[in-house]
C-alpha cells in the first residue's frame, strides 16, 4: 500500500491516492471522517480559530462498501481562503517554514498561498489515509494510539512501559495521561498565544499488536527506518526516537537491555527500552516511538528575511490565524502515518 | 545508486554491491581502504581488542581505474572467527540484540553466529560503500564530518552551528571538539568496561556543501525521511535529530526559528536550529543531525533470557570480546551512512 | 516522474498524478487538451459512437502556468453513463475482458460496470500524462510518433529505417503511412462491425531524439524493459517488440546486424534492426517499437461464459456501443506511454 | 525478492543477489547447480567449443541447509580467459553488440573484454537465482517449462494450448515438441556457423499452477508489465509476446476470445489464446510468453564500424569462439526469468 498526497492549501482540493490497497475490505465511512475531525481546529482553546470543514469524498477504488482494489482515491475540497492574506509573503520567505527552499526547489514556480503543497493542511488526506490503515490493522487486533508526550519542556507521563491507556484518548482533543500536566502545557501555548509566539512538543505514540519477526535489518526493509520515512514526511517533525531514543546516550546495557521472560506461554520482554524492535525487526512487544515537532514556525512577532526579488534584508510580520502549537491536533496525524507504517512493516 | 550489503559475521565473507554508480569515475582505492582502516577496531583503548583486517576487493563495475557503470561489488573475506564462542546463545536470544526477532523472522533458520547478518561487522561494507559516495560529494565539494557527541551523558560541544571544525576530524580514532569532555567520556567507557557493562552516546554529523532547494515535502522524497532510512540502517542507532532535534520539545517559535539574511551575496540563515532543511528540502545550510546509539547490548553480567526450545527462563552470560560503547568505531559509519543519504538527495 | 492512474468507468471522475515532475515547466493545457481530443471516439466511422466529452483539470501541482514540482493531478469528470447496460454482465464475465480476473482479484468487489478501473477509459487519464510528458521532451527535441502498422493482416508501411513521417500524422484520426493499405484495414473494420465481430491489430511508434548511452543492461534500468512495463499497462497490448521484433527469429546476423557509419560527424548505425536499442542502452538511434492489440474482446454474437454464483456456464450477449477495433484511438494512448518512458529513460 | 546481478565476464567473479528470500527455505543445491549446468556450453554441437565451468557457490543468506532470509548471494568464479582476444575490439565496436551504447553510456570506461557486463555469461547467475525460484514455485506446485519454439524461421509446434509435455523438456541440451523439426533447426545453426553466420529464434515458455487473480491492471503491477520487465533483461530478447501475440493482429474477436467454460468445478478457458492473462491479472490458466532472441551479432564475416579514437569507418572481424544461435542455451535462462517474475507475481 502506497500513499501519495496531492493538493495545495488554496487550490481547488486535496486528497491522497492509496495504491495497492487490499480489495473486498468493508470500509467503515463515518470512521473515515472521524479521524478528520479529530485533526479538525477548533476543538480546543489552544487551536487556531480558522474553521476547515474536511469532509471526505471517494471518488475510486470503492464499490458498493467495499474497496476493489484499484487505487482509493480520497478528496476533499477546499475552502474558507483568504489567498490575499498571503501575497505579502510570496518573495518574503518565512522564517523556518518551507518557503525559501521550496521557492529555490520550484525556481519559483511556487504556489506560495497559504504554504501551498507545504502547508499542514495537508496532513487531512494523510489522516484520512491512516484512518484505512486503521482499519486494516483493526482486523488484525492491531490498535494506535498516541498522547502529547511533551510541550515546551512540560512532559506527559510515559506509556513506553505501558500503552494500553493509550487506547481510550482518541476522541481528547487534547490526550494526555496526566490531566495536570495536560493543564500545564495548556497555559504554556496560551501564554506563547498572547506573546505572538508558539511553542514545540512532543508526542509518543504506540503500535500494539504487531507480531515478532516483521521486518529486517537491512536498508528499506528495517522496521525503524520504514517507520522514520512515514514519520518525516509529516510537517514540524524534526526527531523521531524508538523506545527510550535519546535518552540511551545516557544510559548504561545493564539500563537499557530488556531482559526476557515467559508471560502467559509468551516470550516477551519485562520492560521495552528498545521500542519493540530489535535488530530492525518487530520483537512482539508494543512498537513505541517520539517525535518531535517544531515551534510553528508561524509566528506574530517581526522577523527578519530577505527580499528575494531585490536580495535585500528585510523585516516582516505573518499575518493571520495559526496554531500556536501544531502538537495538539498532530496527535491524530502521527497516528495515521504510524497506520501506514505497520501496514508497510505487515506488507499490507 | 541503491546499495544491499551482504554476508555474516561468520560466513566466508561480506560486502556490498552499489547500482547506479556513475560511470567513468576514478576512484581512489587507498582512500577507500583508508575509511575502514577508521572503523577498525584496536585503534582505541576503548575499543574491543578483536582484531579485524578488513581488506576490501572490488570484483566488479571497475576497471582500469574507474567505475564503469555497472554494479560495483566490493568485498571483504572474513577471519579471526571463533564460531564455537556462540553455540551457546544459539536458542537462548541475548537481551536487546536481534537474536529473538531475527530468530522468528528466519523461522529458526538464523545464522547465529557473532549475531550473523545483524553484525555490527556488516558496518564495514556500508563504509566501503560511504567511501565511494564521498568521492562523488567531493566533486561537488561537498563533505561529510562527524564527532562523538556525547557518551553516557558527558557531551561534546556542538557543531550545529559551525560545522567546520569536523572537516579535520578524520583521523582521530576518538573524534570530539572538546578534548577534555572526550576524556571524560573514554573515562566512563572504561569504567563501564571494567563494570563488564556498556554505555550508550550520540554522533553528530553533517553534510556541508548540499545546495539548496533538494528534496521535497512528500513521502519518499523529503531530506529528512531520506537520510532517516538509511541511519536507521545502521545497527544500535534508536534516535535520529536534525537541527536543534528533540531540543525542540522545549523551545518556543522566537528560539527556534532561523532568521534570513545576506551573507557574501547569499541567501542564508543566521542560525541553524532547523539543521539545513525546511519543508522536506534543503535550505543551502550544513545538513546537521544527531543520531543515538544504544549502549552495546553484550554485556558480561549475567542477564536474563528464555531457552527458545523449552520455553523456560533461564540466565545467561555472554562471553567474548564486545566494544563496551560502539559510539566511537560509528563515527565512520554513520559518515557513511550520511553520504550515501547524501547522494540519493542529490540524484546521483 | 511516475504516474498513479486511478478512477473507474463509471465511477465520478477518472485521473492521474503525476510525481516527480520537473518544477518551473510552463505547460501548454491546449496541447494537453488536444491529445485527449486525440483519442476521443467519433472522429472516424470506425470508432464507436459512443460520445466522451473528456475536459482536463488540473487540480494540484500547476500554479500560474508553471509545474511547481509537487504532484500534478489531472481529472477528468465522467458522464453519458448507461450502468444500467452493465448489470447483466456482474456475475457473467464477458470472455477475454478483466471481468472474471478482476472479479477474483477483488474478492468479488469488483465494480463491473463499463470494465470499471479496467475501462479503456483509463487511458484518458494516461494520455493526459503523456501529454505532460511530450512537453519535457519536445524542449530536449526529442519527439514521439507512430501510424497503425497492421489491422487484421493489412500491413501499413514500415517506419522502422525512416521513422520522420511519423511526425506529421498526430492530427489524422487514422493515421497511416500508406493510404491505400489504411482503407483496406478501415474496410476490414468495417465489415467486422457489420459482422458483430471485432479485429486486432498494431501501432509501430517511434521515440525520435533519444541519446546514445541511457539505460542500463540491468533488471529495472534497461530500456527495453522500461518501455515494456508502460506499454503493457495499456489495455489490450499483448506483444511488444523493439526494432525488426519477432521477426528477428526468421533472421541471420548478416540480415539483422547494423553496420556502424559516420554520418554528419556522428557515429549512426546505417540501419535500425535493432530499435534503437543495443545491451539495454539507447545507441543514438531512433527507439523503435510495435505493439500488438488483442480484438477487441467485446463483440455482439453470442459468447460462452459462467454463472460465477452458481457455477453454470451460460451463453451471453454483450449489448452496448464498442470500437470494433481499439487500435486506432490507441495510436494516441501508445504515443503517451512511450513519452512516459522516454522520460523515465532519461531520469526526467 | 529482487535480484542484483554483478561481475564481468573477464572480471574475477559473476555473481548475484537475491534479497527478500523467504526464511527457513530448505535449498537444494544439487538442483540450483543442474539448471546451472543446462546452460553451460559443449552439451550440443550446435553450442560453441568454449568451456565453463559454473560452480556456483553461496556464500550469504544460507546457513545449515537453509535460507535465513538474508541476502543470498551466489558467486561464480570465472576462468577459461583469453583477454587478448578483446583489445582489437576496444575502440572498435561490434555491430549489434552492447560495444557502443555501452562506452557512450560508461564514458569510455567500458570493460570490453568479452563483453564486460554484457556478456551473456552474466545469465549464469541468472539461472542460479531462477533456480531458488523455482523450489520456491514448487512448494506451490508451479512449474516452469520452456522449448525452442523458432529458429530461422522454422518452427516448432506450439504449447500455448497445452504446456504440459514442457514439463518433461528440462534435461534435454535441444528441447523441441517436434523432434523433426527440432533436426532441421539444428541444420540450420549448423549451416550458419559453416557460413561463419547465425541465426535468431525464439522460444515459448509457460508457467503452470499460478491461481487465478494476481496482479493489477495497473502500472508496476500488471502481470504482462512484471514478466516482460524480466525478460527483456535477458541480453538478445527482443520481444515478448503472450498468448497469440502478434499474432492477434491478424485476428478477429471470435477467433481470439477464450470462451468461458467450467471443468472439474474449476472456472477455465476452453482456449488460452490470451496466455493466462486478461485485464493485467491471472486468469488461472497457464501464463505462456514467447520471447523472440535475436541472431549471435558475433559473426565471423566482416563487418562495418568506426574507430571511435578517429572517427574514422573501419572494417573489422570478429574472433573467437561463439554460439551461432543463443536460443538452445536460452532456454533455462527463459525459465528462470519467468520463475524470478513468477515470484513478483505471487509477492514472494
Amino acid at each position: 500500500m502506497k500513499y501519495t498526497i496531492f493538493g495545495e492549501s488554496h487550490g481547488p482540493a486535496i486528497g491522497v491516492v492509496l495504491e495497492g490497497v487490499p480489495a473486498g475490505v468493508a470500509l467503515d465511512l463515518e470512521a473515515i471522517q472521524a479521524q478528520l475531525d479529530r485533526r479538525a481546529p477548533g476543538k480546543d482553546p489552544t487551536a487556531t480559530a480558522r474553521k476547515e470543514s474536511d469532509l471526505v469524498n471517494i471518488i475510486s477504488g470503492f464499490f458498493e462498501g467495499r474497496t476493489t482494489g484499484a487505487p482509493l482515491t480520497m478528496v476533499i475540497r477546499n475552502s474558507d481562503q483568504h489567498s490575499s492574506d498571503y501575497e505579502a509573503i510570496r518573495y518574503t520567505p518565512r522564517p523556518s517554514h518551507g518557503d525559501y527552499a521550496g521557492f529555490i526547489a520550484s525556481k519559483g514556480a511556487l504556489d506560495y498561498r497559504g504554504g501551498g503543497h507545504f502547508s499542514g493542511r495537508l496532513t487531512a488526506p494523510l489522516v484520512a489515509a491512516g484512518a484505512v490503515a486503521r482499519q486494516l490493522l483493526a482486523e488484525k487486533n492491531i490498535w494506535v494510539g498516541a498522547h502529547i508526550s511533551a510541550v515546551y519542556g512540560i512532559l506527559d507521563d510515559s506509556a513506553l512501559q505501558d500503552p494500553e491507556p493509550l487506547k481510550a484518548l482518541g476522541d481528547k482533543p487534547f490526550p494526555v495521561l496526566n490531566e495536570e500536566k495536560g493543564e500545564e502545557m495548556r497555559q504554556a501555548i496560551l501564554e506563547a498565544k498572547a506573546d505572538q509566539d508558539s511553542v514545540g512538543g512532543a508526542i509518543e505514540c504506540a503500535v500494539v499488536g504487531l507480531p515478532a519477526g516483521l521486518g529486517a535489518p537491512d536498508f528499506g526493509r528495517n522496521v525503524e527506518g520504514v517507520f522514520s520515512q512515514y514519520l518525516f514526511a509529516v510537517p514540524a517533525v524534526k526527531a523521531v526516537e524508538f523506545g527510550l531514543g535519546a535518552g540511551l546516550a545516557y544510559a548504561r546495557g545493564t539500563e537499557a537491555n530488556d531482559p526476557f521472560e515467559v508471560r502467559e506461554g509468551r516470550v516477551v520482554t519485562r520492560t521495552n527500552y528498545a521500542g519493540g524492535v530489535n535488530g530492525g525487526i518487530t520483537n512482539g512487544m508494543p512498537v513505541v516511538f517520539t517525535v518531535t515537532m517544531r515551534p510553528t514556525p508561524s509566528i506574530g512577532l517581526p522577523q527578519e528575511s530577505v527580499d528575494l526579488r531585490t536580495g535585500e534584508e528585510v523585516e516582516m510580520e505573518i499575518t493571520g490565524r495559526h496554531d500556536p502549537c501544531v502538537v495538539p491536533r498532530a496527535v491524530p496525524v502521527i497516528e495515521a502515518a504510524a497506520a501506514l507504517a505497520a501496514c508497510e512493516v505487515l506488507k499490507l
